[in-house]
């Protein structure tokens, strides 16, 4: 099954934790072993994964990203968005995590993270289970 | 099955287009549900999605990478492409898009290019689909 | 079946090969076609493809991420590791790559290597092979 969370989010740049609602999809699925696709079909913002403890982190990817691609940077595309596209390529559009025994293989610091460069939007994240049969 | 594309590139740095050739390979293949692995077995590209309306966009995201990444930057590989080397890895060898009801799940402006850094080029794009049978 | 590698890394920087491994794994598992996803399970390292010939690449690339994403840059996160998480997601932290024919098809000068950004470490690296069977 394809599920769609539907997410709002409140700043220009931003890291959304999405995690739990990762794992409830999971659970909602029957797979024992397989893999589970996070996916985003927008080209303003991407999917990562890092730390879910020190909020700190967030601020300091954010930054560090908004230091590195300027929002006015004599770009050609005129809907003054270029930046966020750019962040999209680099940061990626999709994440691939583990699934054993029914449990997502998360490291114990690790959240995953819609990344918002073009926001406040409404964005959808897209969720599949391929399950292994092997 | 395992589908591979012949691309030949015409630039130094070049987002090719090849959504299309993707669609079609999806359509020969029989499955309704799983992912689509687009993947470049090569060292100098890579495989992103970004903007497939605006041209711009794609020229805007070269530049930002060319300036970001210069050719000549004191590196020790004396093959002359170590930027292609490194925009590789930041970019990413390969994405996985979504398959649903035998349908790439691509959002609306979603295009899915070949970056090539170290052209003109021929180069080969390997496509596949991992079906779900859960 | 699940498989971890323990990997004792020796700087802070380095790009670790591990092509060998996943290899050997594939071996074991009885697999001929589908994808095997390699993914790190920490938030300041990542997983990348990149040339297994000349290691003069391996350290343009490290040396490149060095100067883009100093260690000292008035950060946040007190641990004073933010740029190793920001090169973690900069990298991602899997790479998915194809089987066909029970083999990893890698292109001739690809190998997969774990980045590490935060060392020296004891990392894991998981392993998984997800079956196509349509």
């Amino acid at each position: 099954m394809l599920k769609r969370l539907e997410i709002k989010t409140s700043a220009r740049n931003q890291l959304v934790d999405i995690t739990s609602s990762v794992r409830s999809f999971l659970k909602s699925e029957d797979v024992s072993s397989g893999v589970l696709v996070v996916y985003v079909p927008h080209t303003t913002c991407g999917i990562t994964i890092n730390e879910n403890a020190d909020p700190a982190v967030k601020e300091d990817i954010l930054s560090f990203l908004e230091k590195l691609v300027p929002v006015s940077g004599g770009y050609r595309h005129a809907e003054g968005n270029s930046d966020a596209h750019i962040k999209s390529s680099m940061i990626g559009s999709s994440v691939t995590v583990l699934v054993e025994s029914g449990s997502l293989v998360l490291g114990t610091w690790q959240g995953v993270y819609l990344a918002e460069f073009d926001g406040p939007r409404k964005r959808s994240v897209l969720l599949k289970v391929v399950a292994d049969q092997s």
